[in-house]
C-alpha cells in the first residue's frame, strides 16, 4: 500500500505543479507586453497596476520604492521626463511554480539633455508572483544599465 | 480512505519541504559573511566559488557574465581597483525550497579618483540555489547604486 500511496503522491504533487502553470511563460510574456505598452502610451497607473500591491522596485540611483502607488510616481517620473520607445526583452525565465525569475534586457530612448535624444539600455532581474486568480505581478523588479 | 490519504499527502509535503531548508535562513547568512570575509581579504577566487558554475552577473554598466570563472574576472577587478570594507545586509528572503531570493544593501570603500577614498552604497537582488547537498550559491547577482 505504502508504494502505491507514494506513487499517487509523486503523480500528484507534478502534475498540479505543473498543470498549474503550463502557461506561465506566455502568460509573463503578455504581460512584460502590456507593461511595455501602458509605458509607451504615457500611462504610469497602467505600469504599477503591472505591480503587486507589496511590491520593492530597486531603480539604479534612487532609494528603495515599495508599494504600488509609490512605484506609480517614479514611472510617472519617467514619462515626465520624455523617456520613450520602452522595449523590453526575456532572456531567462524560471517557473517556481506561483513565483518566477526573469532576467531581460531593456532598451529605451531618452532626452539627452542638449535638446536631442539617445538611446539607453541595460539588463534586469524581475521577481513575478502569481496572484490567486493566475495573474502574474512584479514583486521585485531591479535593473541597471549596460554600456 | 481517500481523506486519510490526503492528510498524509498534505503532511508529508508540507514537512518535507520545511525539514529539507529549515536552516534556509543562517545558511545563506553564513554565505554571506564568508564572500564578504572573501572580497575584503582580496581574494576573488574565494569570491567566485560561492557562485554557480551557470551563473549570471548582472553588474551595473558592465555587459552581462556568465559563469563563475568569467565572474572572478570582475571581482579581481574590484579588489585590483583597490575597493574595500564591503559590507553585506540581508533585509528580504524568500525560500522558496532550493531556491532562495534575496533582497539586500551594501557599503563598500573605494578610490574616489583623487588620491582619496569614498563611501558608496546600494542594493542588491540575489537568486541562490541549494546544491545537491545543501550549499547555496549564488546564481543570479545584480545591483544598482543608491545615492
Amino acid at each position: 500500500m505504502g508504494h502505491f500511496v507514494k506513487t499517487i503522491f509523486a503523480v500528484i504533487a507534478t502534475s498540479t505543479v505543473s498543470f498549474a502553470y503550463a502557461g506561465t511563460a506566455e502568460d509573463i510574456a503578455a504581460r512584460v507586453e502590456t507593461f511595455e505598452a501602458a509605458f509607451n502610451s504615457g500611462d504610469a497607473a497602467a505600469v504599477a497596476s503591472h505591480y503587486t500591491t507589496d511590491s520593492a522596485l530597486l531603480a539604479p540611483d534612487t532609494a528603495r520604492i515599495d508599494g504600488r502607488e509609490a512605484i506609480q510616481g517614479l514611472w510617472q517620473a519617467y514619462v515626465d521626463a520624455g523617456v520613450v520607445d520602452l522595449k523590453l526583452t526575456t532572456v531567462d525565465l524560471d517557473d517556481l511554480g506561483g513565483i518566477a525569475n526573469e532576467i531581460g534586457t531593456y532598451t529605451l530612448t531618452a532626452p539627452d539633455g542638449n535638446g536631442g535624444m539617445v538611446q539607453a539600455g541595460g539588463k534586469y532581474i524581475v521577481v513575478w508572483k502569481a496572484d490567486d486568480s493566475g495573474v502574474w505581478h512584479l514583486h521585485w523588479d531591479i535593473w541597471n544599465s549596460t554600456p
